[in-house]
């Protein structure tokens, strides 16, 4: 949590936060800032004292949303930076940099890095950086014990805004169901009430609308994806496809608060009207392994433990995994889960390059989600849905869900 | 554009190009790859050979669709790298970019780097493979001359994107006019059927939805900001505010394709009833200055130049302005307008560290947004359209709509 921060800091032996960029799509800053919209900023913390917000002028009204101490850029004439850069951009960025670190106290040490914005433009004004101030060594972290380590746990507040966004989720998923049954089967087909066949198209534009409506966005496309596509876990489906019966649907949501806030992360596989058997067996796998993990999940272990197991119980079905074949491409072949909040994807995670402190701790939300995958064979299956690791010790499931196969058809 | 590529990096004196991240929202790989839904991939190009593009296993089929060469990162075996790096993920990254420019047939050089990424990460991988690799050089850039003005001159292709969504824009502010001006007004405030007072949040989630139905989004949140706030440029306005009759009303939306694709930019101000006096000057002022420009803007010329025209009209009708008052926080207080394609922001730039070579040559896409802000007295406006610089020499705003202040009340 938020408050662990300076002890997190102290651990890492890092004398400051740096986080750049706007505070829309951007974990971190989002994370730091709360809920302004500030389209570019700085935020710099030194250790053990405040965030300090950096903003343009226009913004000064988002900006001071945030509750923190906020500084315009304005501060820094941009004229006198240009010059005395030469009209060299990056240094002139640079020399803002040097002045910013000054105001939060700040002319050496070790500064995590943080935020999403042109990779590019920083490398260069970063090079500057250090140049200008020998003193200060910029770090960087991938999956870090920092920041992330503190995103890892949640507050209340952000295990409710978790908990909302599982709400629209199933909201839209239970939608879904009924707009896909509702239509009329024509061999084979769904079509709509004028005999049009339904497009995969057609379902996304309508899962994006209630999405909007319900003041969610998926920043990545859903994926919604039938037959062949159902065995290829990041294909988001093809628009032209047609919604077949029978065949295997992978419908895998994930949408976030409208701006870029707090995720869910929810997969349902579905057959229109019967499931074949083939479609059914790979189910009912996907189906145990995701029982006995739930039934086996226990507070404080590792996560990558239910990884391992995951590969054990879909090896001992015959299903090849990325336990033995870590370059397979059918079978079992992704991590069993990861945690979920202000990023989609981030700590606990369970894959094999997963820290030491990848654990099932309280506070932990985090999704489950085995999944089987052969498209030579034209279907996959995978089923999720993200749980809270409750101070009381119990795990939940923040959103329930039929977890059902078969979508009966109506007519 | 971007057949100029190769040209653009033997001038910039660039050995190959990077570009990393997502292929979503993140404007370098999507004018790169085009339309695949790559959830995170690098892209290499060699000067004057074709780019690779390196994606997951699990998207195979999504990097297939940009019609690049593919190479899948299970080529270079995560668990080798990983223990090669002695678990260091940077590192380990590294190495793997190192086997990647081996594969694009680059071994040293300057590299320019593009893509919206984590900055922390990228700074250490990118220290490690420059000590992994001592001949490479790797460059940022920042409203550089190389891959932005490849972007600032648009196909016939791109032009015909950024058309439809300004058709999206205009058609949702005219659902917006008419939602606005169908309730009735009470005691100055409009108000719904059921004689509750509308909000500036329930339009807010109308414009969303809207935008989502037509098939965009607006991955910043759109302006819709009343009275105070509209005198504030980067304001978005309260969700909480009523629409009061005669408060003017400064709504600015610059939607993407959904995913994060072409955008469109487009600022009208309104007053629903009535204009007071004071609003109604302020209007025509702005309405003067951007019809004065029109008039006056020459193929070719530098966008600054505009700019500097837009102060000096501005000054000469007794309005404060970033010319004579750069710290001005009343007035005319931000450039006058600035490119439009795959960035909501890119080439030509009109502001004053803007470049030699923004200028508005033919296949530039461009706003023309004069506006004053007067916080304290409660008021803002803001006119913009995007215009588009054809071919054949003739300025075309590519989505015209009113420019009216007053929206009549309907009852």
């Amino acid at each position: 949590m938020k408050h662990e921060l300076d002890t997190l800091m102290q651990s890492a032996d890092i004398d400051g936060l740096l986080v750049t960029g706007p505070a829309m799509h951007n974990p971190a800053m989002v994370y730091m800032i709360g809920v302004a919209h500030v389209t570019a900023g700085d935020l710099i913390k030194k250790r053990g004292a405040p965030a300090i917000l950096f903003h343009g002028v226009m913004e000064r009204e988002e900006a001071a949303k945030s509750g923190l101490q906020c500084v315009s850029y304005n501060k820094y004439p941009w004229a006198e930076l240009f010059a005395a850069a030469d009209g060299d951009l990056n240094l002139a960025m640079a020399l803002r940099y040097q002045k910013m670190f000054a105001e939060a106290g700040i002319s050496a040490g070790r500064i995590a890095v943080y935020g999403l914005s042109e990779v590019g433009a920083a490398i260069s004004i970063f090079k500057y950086l250090e140049n200008l101030m020998p003193g200060l060594e910029l770090v960087g972290f991938t999956k870090d014990e920092l920041l992330m380590q503190a995103q890892m746990t949640k507050d209340v507040e952000e295990v409710a805004r978790i908990r909302h966004m599982g709400k629209i989720t199933t909201e839209v998923v239970a939608r879904t169901a009924e707009y896909l049954t509702t239509g009329k089967p024509v061999n084979g087909v769904m079509t709509h009430q004028d005999g049009l066949p339904l497009t995969i198209g057609e379902v996304r534009g309508k899962i994006n609308l209630w999405l909007a409506e319900l003041g969610a966005e998926n920043p990545e496309a859903t994926i919604f994806a039938i037959g062949r596509d159902a065995g290829i876990p990041h294909s988001i489906g093809s628009d032209s496809d047609l919604i077949e019966l029978g065949k295997p649907i992978v419908y895998d949501i994930f949408p976030c608060e409208a701006g870029g806030g707090y995720f869910y992360d929810f997969t349902r596989t579905w057959c229109l009207g019967y499931a074949p058997d083939a479609v059914l067996r790979l189910y009912e796998d996907v189906l145990t392994v995701f029982k006995t993990l739930l039934r086996e999940l226990e507070v404080g272990a590792p996560f990558k433990r239910y990884q391992v197991r995951t590969c054990e119980l879909f090896e001992a079905m015959g299903h090849p995994t990325i336990a033995t074949h870590p370059e397979v491409e059918e079978g079992y072949i992704h991590s069993i889960g990861h945690g979920v909040g202000i990023n989609i994807h981030e700590k606990p995670f369970s894959g094999a390059s997963a820290a030491g402190t990848d654990s099932l701790i309280p506070g932990t939300v985090f999704t489950i989600e085995p999944g089987l995958y052969y498209p030579s064979r034209g279907m996959g299956v995978r089923l999720e849905d993200t749980f809270y690791t409750r101070p009381d010790g119990k795990f939940e499931i923040l959103a329930p869900y039929s977890l059902d196969l078969v979508l009966p058809v109506k007519s």
